[in-house]
């Protein structure tokens, strides 16, 4: 089954990541794009984007790995939300896996970038008791 | 603390779906908005996600019952990502929890409404073996 851009891309992402190469990486993002860091934390626009992604690679010894396990992506006009099973593990991290929520836009040249990029998911809800 | 108005637009969603006010409901959606009806199976264009909805509340007796139990909204933009612990119930089902994800997109006029409403959220990914 031929591939939705959207899958290409974070495929793209992912050896990007896992390369090193952060140039590659901010192409796949949107100017205003949020990366949640850390459950609580998180960086908006490129610059911040890609210091996050250099303190999380010297964080993990230059050795994550990131793959996607199953993928679902529902598409409403230049908007599209995917839903993935992203496992990640590192020399100082065991294979984990998260139930990550990525949301991409079209721009006007038919380009898919990752708008909102929350690989830990439902997680960084607080549960309230109301 | 001030509610982001995408929370105000959910819980104007909420009392209209308990109160069966489906005019109501379909002004939260945009024309070409994708409900997820349950995994495996959308619903697209207000049309559709209105018949769907009028479907949802006969199979549920009349008596479906939705709040949410903490949410967080990540914002990009015209774009934002909300993830909730939705509740629901009804005469014929007991009190379900589900880690739901929803996106919104502000219009020109400064409105936001709901592109994708996934209440499954991450339910709907089937694992592969990749």
């Amino acid at each position: 089954m031929k591939k939705h851009p959207v899958e290409l891309q974070i495929e793209k992402a992912d050896k990007a990541i896992i390369a090193e190469d952060f140039d590659t990486l901010m192409d796949i993002y949107t100017d205003d794009a949020v990366l949640v860091v850390e459950p609580g934390r998180t960086a908006q626009g490129k610059d911040a984007i890609r210091k996050a992604f250099e303190a999380i690679a010297v964080y993990f010894k230059n050795g994550l790995n990131v793959k996607q396990k199953g993928m679902e992506i529902l598409e409403s006009g230049n908007i599209a939300l995917v839903h993935a099973n992203t496992v990640i593990s590192a020399p100082n991290l065991p294979v984990t896996e998260r139930k990550a929520a990525y949301v991409f836009c079209k721009s006007s040249d038919g380009i898919w970038q990752c708008a909102i990029d929350n690989s830990y998911g439902n997680e960084i809800v607080k549960q309230d008791e109301s």
